[in-house]
């Protein structure tokens, strides 16, 4: 419950003593309920109509699916979602914010953790103690900070050339496999089967820390990250695919990337479909013009994606996307689709 | 234009093809999913802490509780969760715009349907078929004026005198103990289980057609409704209860008409205390300062709410409102709840 | 804890030490802005094309033209606006919430005040000082009683019958002619000019407070509300004005009223138009089918709003509401418009 | 206004008939509009609070002033605004999305133009014509094209070897310089003042597609973006300036990546301050926990921004941005500043 009341005698432990537990969407069957939305309206029914989506793009073999995550539901305890979507075969390559992948998937798995806390807190308060907030959820700061120096120093032990973010990305996956100490985080599972992430703003987040410590101790050889050739990367894939699915979560740098993968596949003489299936989830307002909340019919104005099989929920994620996977997990097409094992195009 | 695959051949019977069909809490099992969401962030979390207090409220056998009504849920599927809710003995009293009881409940009740329809429907078609719309639902218009004429129909047999919302409404209810072709509309449920409905700006839905016309039609004998009688109605319930809570799908007129019986009390010298319990589900935005979106810990700055045992979730309520009320039915404190039976508080 | 800087020492003074002005649309001149808007896109072309409708209803010397009014605006400084809109003839009848009317507009009349605020503070110390709170704005709470009980004071000395919303708020005009401390109120003005105003939801507001305690007093001789006849009364205005505007600011019951009035001058078999302009500022939210959110277009499928011209502008009306109207007033249309007197329609 | 019927033997041109024209702030006076707002409530007097803090930020002679600009307020009519900030001295170093860069301001200087059409514009139809839509504005895709490929000739014509987005558009500077059919544009005024423009996430707009066309035709000889001298660089401004504020339109990647600026230097074992003033518009939803939407307030959890001189204004940029900047423009305190040329740190 929502706290009015400031903490007496508080101090970081008070503070973080409740532990983010992140949803299992195996431990219930939300398929009656999507059923029951299905002959709703309003947002239960847009819930409903991603949910059949989704399992028609698992039911499609030929499609490959592209999950966007932009935002922190990760933190907010959606990360066990993710990981499963790469576990039981319903995602193929993943896009994302650097926020998502490293601050909040590498520093659990590092074995550090999120905790409830309050949007009513005083953030004074919170500052004195150390500890960051992303609205009702609370960070130690101080482990945010070890996540920076373990990207420094995977850096470190790397080759000095550049990097896409999905290749860095797979070097985390290798330290995780010997390092981690929550298995199970969606690096390592990614890593594991073959599913690519990538990051096309990775250095504005807790990646950006450890790389520029990385630069700053070793200014002539060092690595980059070459966000041209990661753009290919991606590119190649939806080449690759060619029938394609989006389901993405939040807006943002990840959603325009993967978007516009159909455009550079046109403008490298490759002819591709638009993305034959998207949907998002999104509490974005739609009239500021930003692409975060441009609905998916402007996209098919740009021939990004394809009118016919699109649906946007306006609903904050962490309260429908339970209801969606959990629903597509019950429903399991995903068991007679075979793994695409992206990662192993580049070698 | 609007609709980007017009209907073709689109007559009245195409448009309204296919049901609202209203979910069905007692069918499936939400406990699992509040109690995981219950350890999330976010809007998850404003979820379950919700459904807990309105668990809280159901156990607290001293407790009387509210239930408002504003929007359009009870057209768009949630129909059966209001009725359910006076069936399963978990609503005390209910106050609710006009639409939902006239134009939506009693509307169901005398055989008629709501139809899934399409936000992106050019409306000009719609106006040519006599269908209105709402967002994505859809009604046939002729079927409405007939919800009109039965209110002016009960208006006429009515003793000419002063009726409160309540009053008339008690009188629809035993209409629908003959007439309904649907039973277990909320409005006969209520009956029966003397739970009192206020719509305190009654005029304003089918129901002021109908009335309007029954004035019209006898000039010099007919009812009116005194709005003023009801809110010292509603008062008195509050009086009698002392320990409330309101479970508020919605803002609007019903919301702020129940904070306000607090206010009332205390002008007519009754000691009553701030309603304990408070929970409220809307997307209405708290920045424009209308009584809609404002938060509860704003109602108690206006000596209206307690501040300990409340929550907003900010959610279009489809989505979250079979969710805590599934929770609820199968928590089953409410088996061990007696009857209030306001209605009989006004002979 | 909500407040992040407690005030020190703070007593009711010193939380009430900043006076609200409203703001005087005369004094500065928005032409150039407007018309710069126009020429841009997304919620700024919205608002210039609401001005330019605004302004075409002003020209069309038969077109009466309703404003509505719902939310709290009138408290966060348009209080002027809206006695200006009726002192410069831009405004022919009003429809509003009660809040608007008498919690606000009489409340200052009889000289009290609002003042600036923080939606941030700690709610149980405004509580303590008998503050009430709308988002960043702060009433007294005994300044309010009083309004309260001038309302019952009014009441206790008219003739026992029923009222209609605007003929009581008519007999207030009245009382203000010889009573008020605050000149141009906007009921003072409105009663100066006939322009009549209703509440169809009248007693969800101080008025009702005042009016249940003046029932309480007078058991057996007191005065009722009839919303009955006041939609009758609405009607009639619409029937003989038959082209006609609607100038919207948020939506709620006002919003729905006015809006009906077409629909019930059918059902009394008057061939009426549907009204012919509609401009709404709102921050609602569409999506959850509410009708302070329906767009003017779904309107539209009701046949209560002419399509062709209409305008939804999504934005707190406090930033826009001024531009507009400030417009307006220095177009000069209003100058060779008759008023319209709908007051003496009804004796 | 929006118009509901299909354009009739619509085509290319027909669509693309109303040129966005861009609000010149020196061309209307709007001080005595923001002092009254000053005076009010809601977001009419968080605009004024913003429009005083960018004063205050404007005259502190020791602060330097960074802009962010995200979404797509410079297609919306917002894009002179955003030079003559430049041209009259009003911000020191701009963080922005590659396409407010790249698709919108070096597309105009190019002599393209946006168009005003409509949200509700069936997209199929768009798309026959090559044309994109944001919102309920229109691009030409074929002219976009051509931006793409003048980024891939810039490229082409470098020295291949790794470019931060600030070098990169520097270089487009040099470039607009000689071959630009608009001056003024907002790349070839910072590259004039000396102002660096920073795009963090540059390969998300039409700079990705050229850039991807260059590699792909010179895959061993090319030049790459390196993002983490980048974030270096910005950080170095913030180290140099110390006294900072931050001027934010809409959220996103630039929003996050500056106010990381504060952290990345302390990493560096550089002590400086947090952001002293900062004022963000936008019209997203806090709750969702993304970066975009966080308040000022959650940021000083972070220790990125001091609370005590930040505003939030919850508004669609095109209204309100051109308020506070016509105000500042006019206060003058512009005059009295002195460029920080940091262009010029870079060498």
């Amino acid at each position: 419950m929502v706290n009015s009341k400031p903490k007496i005698g508080h101090n970081k432990k008070s503070f973080l003593d409740k532990e983010i537990k992140h949803i299992d969407i195996t431990s219930f069957d939300s398929r009656k309920i999507i059923e029951s939305m299905g002959k709703m309206s309003f947002a239960s029914r847009d819930t409903a109509n991603a949910a059949r989506i989704f399992n028609e793009m698992i039911k499609d073999k030929k499609c490959s699916i592209f999950l966007t995550i932009a935002g922190s539901t990760s933190a907010a305890g959606c990360m066990k979602i993710y990981s499963d979507l790469v576990k039981y075969n319903m995602v193929d390559a993943i896009i994302a914010t650097g926020a998502s992948i490293i601050d909040m998937d590498l520093f659990e798995a590092l074995g550090f953790k999120h905790y409830q806390g309050s949007q009513f807190q005083d953030d004074s308060q919170l500052r004195e103690s150390y500890i960051d907030r992303i609205y009702d959820t609370y960070i130690d700061e101080e482990q945010l900070q070890i996540c920076d120096k373990i990207i420094c120093k995977i850096a470190d032990n790397l080759q000095p050339k550049s990097y896409t973010s999905r290749e860095f990305i797979r070097e985390i996956g290798k330290f995780l496999k010997k390092n981690s100490k929550k298995k199970n985080s969606l690096i390592e599972i990614a890593y594991n089967n073959n599913v690519p992430i990538f990051c096309p703003a990775f250095t504005d987040s807790s990646a950006g820390f450890g790389l520029v410590m990385h630069q700053e101790n070793n200014p002539k050889n060092h690595i980059t990250i070459d966000a041209i050739r990661e753009f290919r990367e991606l590119t190649e894939i939806k080449i690759k695919s060619n029938s394609t699915g989006l389901f993405m979560i939040g807006g943002g740098v990840p959603k325009n990337f993967v978007q516009d993968t159909v455009i550079c596949a046109e403008l490298l003489n490759k002819k591709v479909d638009m993305h034959k299936y998207a949907i998002q989830i999104t509490v974005a307002d739609t009239r500021d013009g930003a692409c975060s909340s441009s609905t998916l019919k402007e996209a098919s104005s740009w021939g990004k994606v394809d009118i016919s099989k699109e649906q946007m929920v306006f609903a904050e994620a962490t309260t429908v996307l339970p209801l969606i996977v959990s629903d597509a997990y019950h429903q399991q097409h995903w068991k007679k689709r075979d793994r695409k094992n992206f990662s192993k195009l580049f070698g």
